[in-house]
C-alpha cells in the first residue's frame, strides 16, 4: 500500500519526520512511502538511514503552505505546495492515503478539493481517537465543520459507527451526543435538534447525551458526536489542561528535595503519560468520507507521530472504512448529498 | 457579614460541610453564618466543634431538592427546600449571600427567583476562576445560559471586567472571546456575531479570540467570555482530563517498584496538584448580576470547599462587585433590560 507523507510542512524538521516515516517500514511490510518535500533535505535525511530503497519514493517540491497562512489563499496560489501534491497523489491513485502535519485548514482543503467526497457524503468530519480511563473511544467532528445541521450530525453518527466497528474493533458501538447534561432535554437549542435527529436513526445504538467529563472518566460511549466547533473546543481544552497539569507538577516537584528525587524516579511514568496525552498520540485525526485516506497531524508532530500516523493510516485504509461508509449511509436512510 | 450556607444539599454529609463552614470563622472575623438544614444534624455536628456561638445561627428544614430532581419541579413544589430558604435569607436581607453545593439548576433557579436580577441585567452569568500556568483568570458563562445573544455576551464582558478588576485585582483586565482560532474571522456563525459585538464595546480591553489551550497554557486574557453551553463544555472537559491524567499516573506508577517509591515521595506534590485542580478549588462559581451573593458549589464540595466558598463569598461581597456592575452596565452603553 502506497502512502504519501508531507515531510515539508509541520513545525518539526524534515529530517525528524523522514526518520519517523522510515521506522514504520520495519513495523509493517505492506507499507511503501512517497515522501513529499524538498528532495535535497529528504535525501540528506535518508542518507543516514538503512532501509529498503524499493519501498521509498520522493516527490520534490519547494513550496509549502505556512502554519499561519490563510488556507484558502494557500490552496489557490501555491499549486505545488507539499500538502496539495500529497493529496494529489491520492486522487491520481498513486497513493491510497496521505498525511500532513502542516496547516490544518490547508490540509482539510487539499483533501476536499483534490480527493473529494464519497457519494452521498455531505460534510466529511474529522475523527480522533481519544484516551479514556478504560481504553479509548472516538470523537467527531474535531473541527472540520464548525456549523452543522442535524443532517450532518446524523451522517457523522453513521460514519462514526463504521469507524468504531472497523478501526477500534468494537461490536455494536454505543453512539453518544456531546452535551452538558445526561437528560434528554439538556443542551442548547442546536444540541436539542441534534438529539431529536439521532434518536430517530435506525441501526444506530444511540445512548443519548454524554458529558465531556464522563466521556473521559467513565465508559459510556464508544463514539461521541459533536459539531466541529464543540469538538475542537474539547480537543483544545484537553490539550491545555494536560499541559497545565504537567506544568503544575513540575513546579510542585521543584519545591522540595524529596519530591525532586521522587520525580527523577518517576521519569518513565511521566514519559509514558506524556506519550499518552501528547499530540503524537492524540493529535492526529482522519477526515472521514472521502475517496481516499486523509490524515491531519498536529503541527508539533514529531518522528513518533509520523510513524504512528503511517501505521494508523494503513490500518484505516486496510479496513476499507470509507467504502463501508458509502454503503452504510445508503442503507441507514439518512439524508444524503444528491448534487 | 451574614452568609447563609445550605449544608443539607450536596453529596457530602452535613457534618463535613458544617465543619468546613466553621473553620472559616477562624480565618475571617467579620463572617457570621446561618446554617440551613436539619437542625438535629447541624447541632450534632456543632456539638463536636469549638466556636463562638454568637456567630452561628441555624435555620431548620427537612426538605431538600435532590441532585437528580428537575430544578423547575423542585423549586415549584418544595417551598421549604434548603436551597430556597438559603436564597430567601438573602432576599430578606438577613444574609448578604448564600452558598449551596446541591443541584446546580435548582441553585440557579432559587437565586434568580428569590434574589432577582440587578436593574438592567439581562442574564446573570456563572463566573469561575480557573488556574492557568501563570496564576489565574476568570471565565463566564460556565453554564447558566446555554443559548446567548450578542447582547447577553456584551453584558458578560462588562460584568467580567468588573469581576476581574475587583475580585482578581487586575488593572484594565484583558477580555477575550472563547474560540477555536485566534484570527478575527474564526469560529462558528454564533461566535462571529459575538466577536462583532465585543469589538464595538467601548471601555473594554478586548483582546480578540482566545483558544482554550492557549487560555490555560499562556497568558493571553484575564477574562474569557463564552456562552453557557461552551463554558460548561470547557469546565467539564477540564475536570475529565484532570481525572483521566491522575488515573493514568496511578496506573503507570504501579507498573514498577522504583516508580511506586517515587510516587510515595511525591505524595505532597500529588496532594497539592489535586487541590489546585479539585472541585473544592475550581468547582465553585458565582452567579453575577443579582441583588445579592449567590454561590454555586460542585456536588462533591467537601469541608475545604465550603471553607473556601465562605471566604471567597466574603471577598466578593466586600468588594461590592454587583453594585459596581449595575453602574458599569449603565455607563458602558450596552443594551440593558428595561422591563
Amino acid at each position: 500500500m502506497n502512502l504519501a507523507i508531507d515531510v515539508a510542512s509541520g513545525e518539526k524538521p524534515t529530517e525528524e519526520l523522514v526518520g519517523g516515516a522510515i521506522k514504520s517500514l520495519f513495523l509493517n511490510d505492506d507499507v511503501n512511502l512517497i515522501l513529499v518535500g524538498k528532495e535535497k533535505s529528504i535525501l540528506r535525511a535518508l542518507s543516514k538511514l538503512k532501509y529498503d530503497r524499493n519501498r521509498v519514493d520522493i516527490k520534490h517540491t519547494n513550496q509549502i503552505i505556512d502554519m499561519n497562512e490563510s488556507p484558502a489563499a494557500g490552496i489557490k496560489h501555491k499549486k505545488s505546495a507539499s500538502v496539495l501534491i500529497a493529496a494529489r497523489l491520492v486522487s491520481n491513485k498513486e497513493a491510497e492515503g496521505f498525511f500532513s502535519p502542516g496547516n490544518t485548514g490547508a490540509t482539510l482543503a487539499a483533501a476536499l478539493t483534490e480527493i473529494g467526497r464519497l457519494k452521498g457524503v455531505m460534510r466529511p468530519p474529522l475523527v480522533s481517537t481519544l484516551p479514556k480511563i478504560s481504553g479509548e473511544f472516538c470523537m467527531m467532528d474535531m473541527g472540520a465543520n464548525v456549523d452543522c445541521t442535524p443532517d450532518y450530525i446524523a451522517q457523522f453518527a453513521v460514519m462514526g459507527r463504521v469507524f468504531a466497528k472497523r478501526f477500534l474493533k468494537i461490536d455494536n458501538p454505543r453512539v453518544g451526543l456531546l452535551n452538558i447534561g445526561e437528560e434528554n432535554s439538556k443542551g442548547n437549542a442546536e444540541t436539542k435538534k441534534f438529539f431529536e435527529r439521532l434518536e430517530k436513526l435506525k441501526k444506530i445504538n444511540f445512548v443519548g447525551n454524554v458529558e465531556p467529563n464522563d466521556m473521559l472518566k467513565s465508559d459510556l460511549a464508544d463514539v461521541v458526536i459533536a459539531d466541529g466547533f464543540n469538538g475542537n473546543i474539547v480537543l483544545k481544552t484537553m490539550e491545555g489542561t494536560a499541559s497545565l497539569m504537567v506544568n503544575l507538577l513540575k513546579t510542585e516537584i521543584k519545591k522540595n528535595p524529596i519530591s525532586i528525587m521522587g520525580g527523577l524516579m518517576m521519569k518513565p511514568v511521566f514519559n509514558s503519560l506524556r506519550n499518552q496525552m501528547s499530540s503524537d498520540s492524540v493529535g492526529s485525526a482522519i477526515l472521514l468520507g472521502l475517496n481516499g485516506g486523509a490524515f491531519v497531524g498536529h503541527g508539533k508532530t514529531g518522528g513518533n507521530g509520523v510513524k504512528n500516523a503511517v501505521l494508523n493510516m494503513y490500518n484505516f485504509l486496510d479496513a476499507k472504512i470509507n467504502e463501508k461508509i458509502a454503503k452504510e449511509l445508503y442503507d441507514s436512510g439518512v439524508k444524503r448529498r444528491i448534487f
